[in-house]
């Protein structure tokens, strides 16, 4: 007739940390330029930034268990597309997921995700490519050569990722060099992992942290899905005025309502903000 | 070398759906007198909402999973409550168990709810007095001759439940002319049913539509947790505030600042437009 003894509350799991990282990315306010708290676009809204972070937990869930990391990624992006806005947090769980792999092989540092990352195989790549067919994401027309190969083609590209044998590190470092989520795949996560240790020596509840953390990174370099969204002037032109805003020459919030209205979206920095909430979460963040 | 097929985007689970309704309820704003996307009290604020959504996952899937409802909700408290901010969400995880095993089996309808109370045992409300001891609940002192009964008692009220062979549901029964949710357990779930089917009769976003079904479940009873922390007087003058707000003669918006201020926070009514998203997503409620 005795019940179980309750038990102490159970930690938080890796993967629980990963889907508490995306929700925290979407709450930080104000990160100008992207949907949080306080800002939405009229057809990319809050809620679908939750409905998605709900819908990944099982792709994350994968990576935590030990499933290969394309395949967790693109399961992730599977239940993250299931909302009305289509691609929310895409950038975030690309970076997220090696991360989480790490942690949960318990070496969550730039050795231990650069592991992972040397680790992918062929059919890594052929996940990731199958990942961009469950919603749009603004990509760049590939390099002269590449063009088997634009992501756009999604489980279309696959043969030609076969015969030339080419891993998920292979085809991050291809565009590493205008991608800033492809950069950490290739630079050990450096960005993310300091600007998770930037977030635990900050002060005061979270989300403010994660808004901080959002600003420094923009202001430190120009965002690059605003690069392909626009153009680089207009991301070189960004991390000025990030850097201005920083420096309290302007209101971040202007700043946040100004960029909403442009339409221009730092969507990288945002994706890295989230791989940084995830590290300092599992480095012991209390939310 | 063939990656496996992506397949379709995997439906949200049971489990994830009462997640998300968790989510959900929080986002919707204005909700006079309580934490949503626009409003904050100083030691309890959004994110530990989120965070609090995030911990109780594990304990919804065990309900969706089979495991006894009192033991699947002791679990979801004890993981709602690993935020510095204690009480989040309840009473909101307290009558969506019943309606997550209901729906798992099969049969979400008040029927199909009441037949899972039905067959609540005395084990069950042991885990249930056992959820008390992870956080603290604003609960009025119990009737004279119900001491040995009080919630706050914990666990040490456990051998009088099996010498009374009081299950969950008698517990409940016992309670529920003073508290909301109590009333739903022994009363088919009635209030969360209608306002689940309201929420999809509404139009445009689901956030929008739970403040508004918030709004129009306060000005139609008053929020048995106002009446606990205040007293019935205060309860009555918000419900009648509520539908001043509704009927346009205020400004929902005004109210809820004003509410937040006063202290008076109708936490039942979050409870139950939980439950109602919790339904309506079940249904097919697109977010």
């Amino acid at each position: 007739m005795s019940a179980d003894p309750p038990g102490p509350p159970p930690r938080r799991g890796v993967a629980a940390n990963a889907q508490l990282a995306l929700l925290l990315e979407v709450t930080g306010t104000p990160k100008p330029g992207n949907v949080d708290r306080h800002h939405d676009y009229d057809d990319l809204r809050f809620e679908h930034f939750v409905a998605g972070g709900v819908g990944a937990f099982p792709g994350l869930k994968r990576a935590a268990d030990g499933d290969r990391v394309g395949r967790a990624f693109e399961r992730a992006v599977a239940g993250m597309s299931e909302q009305r806005a289509g691609n929310t947090q895409f950038g975030a769980l690309l970076v997220l997921t090696p991360l989480v792999r790490a942690a949960a092989d318990g070496d969550l540092s730039p050795a231990g995700a650069t592991a992972v990352v040397d680790e992918t195989t062929v059919t890594d790549a052929a996940d990731f490519y199958r990942a961009f067919e469950h919603v749009d994401v603004a990509v760049d027309d590939p390099p002269e050569g590449l063009e088997p190969l634009d992501v756009r083609r999604g489980a279309d590209a696959v043969p030609t990722l076969e015969a030339r044998d080419l891993t998920l590190r292979d085809v991050m470092a291809e565009s590493a060099d205008v991608d800033g989520i492809a950069a950490e795949y290739v630079g050990g996560f450096e960005r993310s992992f300091a600007a998770g240790a930037r977030l635990r020596e900050l002060d005061g509840p979270v989300p403010d942290r994660a808004a901080r953390v959002f600003l420094e990174l923009l202001a430190d370099e120009p965002d690059t899905f605003v690069a392909t969204q626009h153009d680089r002037k207009t991301a070189e032109r960004t991390t000025e005025r990030a850097a201005a805003a920083l420096a309290g020459e302007t209101d971040p919030a202007t700043l946040a309502d100004e960029l909403v209205a442009e339409g221009v979206n730092p969507g990288t920095t945002a994706d890295l903000t989230a791989a940084a909430l995830f590290v300092a979460l599992q480095e012991g963040l209390d939310v």
